[in-house]
C-alpha cells in the first residue's frame, strides 16, 4: 500500500485541535492542492475563504450549532460554490451568461467543482499530519454566513473544513459494504440481497457503537439515518439558493 | 513535498489509455478509497457503477458526445448521487422520509458526498500510476444513462471517471492565481484587484495555448469561459432532477 492510499484509508474526522495556527506555507500547500483538482470544462467555479479572525470563527461556530471545533482549530476554510466570478466574466466579455448561470446544470457543476477541490485540500492536510473535519453545520444559516464573509450573489458556502493539529484521535467508522455501494454494469437488481446487505451493515454498526460506548448505545445505521431523515432540516435552502440567482431553471 | 502532495499537484486529465483492463484488486482499492471520504452525517448518499461491459461503454461514449476515452480505458466508473437507498431505509424503518429526500438541502448533500468520494477515487488511481478523466458529458442525456445502468428513482449519475493506463500524457493547465480563489476572512472587496488578477491570468492562459499549439490558438480564459456560458447547455436538467423526486422544495 502506498502513502497516498494509506493516507486516504486512514481518514477520520477530528473534532479536537491544539491551539496552534497553520503556517502560511501550510495554507498555501493546502489551497494549491485544492486548485489542482479537475474542474468541469475549466470553469473553476469555487472560492475558498480562509477564516483566521477569532471573532469571525466564534460567530461561525455559533451559527454552525455551537460546534467548538469550528472556533478552535488551526484554520477554518469555507468552501463556496462561486458563479459570481462568471457573472463578472460575462460583463468583461460582453456576453449574456445569466441564463446559463441560473441553470440547475451549472449549479451542479459549481457544487461538484467545489467538492473535488475540498477533498484534495482534506487529503493534503491529512498528509501533513493535520486533522480535518467537514462542517455542514454552516448551512444552518447561510444568510448570516454570507453577511459575515461578505459574499456576493451566486457565491454559496457549501461547507466548512476545520483543519488543525489533532489533540484527540477518534476511531474510523466502518462504511457500507463495498458491494452495496459498488455495482458492476448496472444497479443492484436483487432487492433481497440489497436488503440483506443493509441488515448485515446494521449489525456491524450496532456492534461498533456498543463497543465504543460500553453498551450505552447500539443503534443500527438504517435506524439512525431514518430518524435523521424523518426530521425536516434546512428547508429554507431552495428559496435561499434561488434568491442567490442559482438553480432557477 | 510528500508523495500525497506531489500526486495531487501532478494531476492532469488523461484522454488516451492503453487497452488493458484494471484488475479487481485495483478496482477494490479505488472504491475502498472512495468510501473512506467524509460523508455528511454518515448518510453515505452515493453509488458507483463500474462499467466493464464493452457494449455499455460504447453506448456511454456515444451518449457523452462521442468521447473515445469513455469506451477505451481500464474501467469506467459512473458516480451517482443516491438517495434511493434512503427511500428503502425509510420503508424499512417505517419513517416518513420523503419530504427530506425531496429537499434542495439533501440534493446538495448527495452531490457533495458523491464528489468527495470521487476525488478520493481519482487520487487513489493516480497514486497507482493510472490516469483519470472526469466525464461530465454523461449529463448530456441522463435519461438514457439511467436506462442503460438500470438506475432507480433518486439516483442521479453526476459524472463518469475514466481510469486506465495512460498512453499519452498531457500538460498540466495553469489554474487561476491562488489569491483570486483564496480569500482571507472575507471575499475580495477590491474589484480593481479582482479584475487585474483575471487579466493577468488571461495573459498566462493565452501564452499557454499559444506555446502548446504553435501559435494557432491563443484564447484568453475569460473569453473561453464566457463563450461557453453564452450557449445554453443541458437545460433539461431541472425537469429531469425533479422528475427523479429530488430538489423539489
Amino acid at each position: 500500500m502506498n502513502d497516498v492510499i494509506s493516507t486516504i484509508l486512514n481518514h477520520r474526522s477530528i473534532r479536537h485541535f491544539e491551539d496552534k495556527p497553520l503556517t502560511d506555507e501550510q495554507i498555501h500547500t493546502i489551497v494549491s492542492c485544492a486548485q489542482a483538482a479537475a474542474t468541469s470544462s475549466f470553469i473553476q467555479a469555487y472560492s475558498i475563504i480562509g477564516v483566521k479572525d477569532k471573532e469571525k470563527k466564534k460567530k461561525l461556530a455559533e451559527l454552525a450549532g455551537n460546534q467548538e471545533y469550528v472556533e478552535k482549530n488551526g484554520c477554518f476554510f469555507v468552501f463556496c460554490a462561486d458563479l459570481y466570478r462568471h457573472t463578472i466574466i460575462g460583463k468583461k466579455e460582453q456576453k449574456n451568461v445569466a441564463s446559463s448561470l441560473e441553470s440547475t446544470e451549472k449549479f451542479m457543476v459549481a457544487m461538484i467543482d467545489t467538492s473535488l477541490a475540498a477533498q484534495n485540500a482534506a487529503i493534503a492536510a491529512e498528509s501533513l499530519g493535520l486533522g480535518i473535519c467537514y462542517i455542514g453545520g454552516i448551512r444552518n444559516n447561510l444568510e448570516e454566513v454570507k453577511k459575515l464573509l461578505h459574499l456576493p450573489d451566486r457565491v454559496i458556502p457549501l461547507f466548512g473544513l476545520a483543519v488543525g493539529y489533532p489533540s484527540h484521535i477518534t476511531d474510523k467508522k466502518p462504511r457500507l459494504p463495498l458491494k452495496h455501494v459498488f455495482h458492476v454494469d448496472q444497479y443492484e437488481q436483487d432487492m433481497e440481497r440489497y436488503n440483506r446487505q443493509l441488515d448485515e451493515y446494521d449489525q456491524l454498526i450496532s456492534e461498533y457503537y456498543e463497543t465504543r460506548t460500553n453498551g450505552q448505545r447500539k443503534d443500527r445505521w438504517t435506524q439512525q439515518i431514518a430518524n435523521m431523515l424523518s426530521k425536516q432540516n434546512r428547508m429554507y435552502m431552495k428559496e435561499f439558493i434561488q434568491k442567490n440567482k442559482l438553480d432557477l431553471h
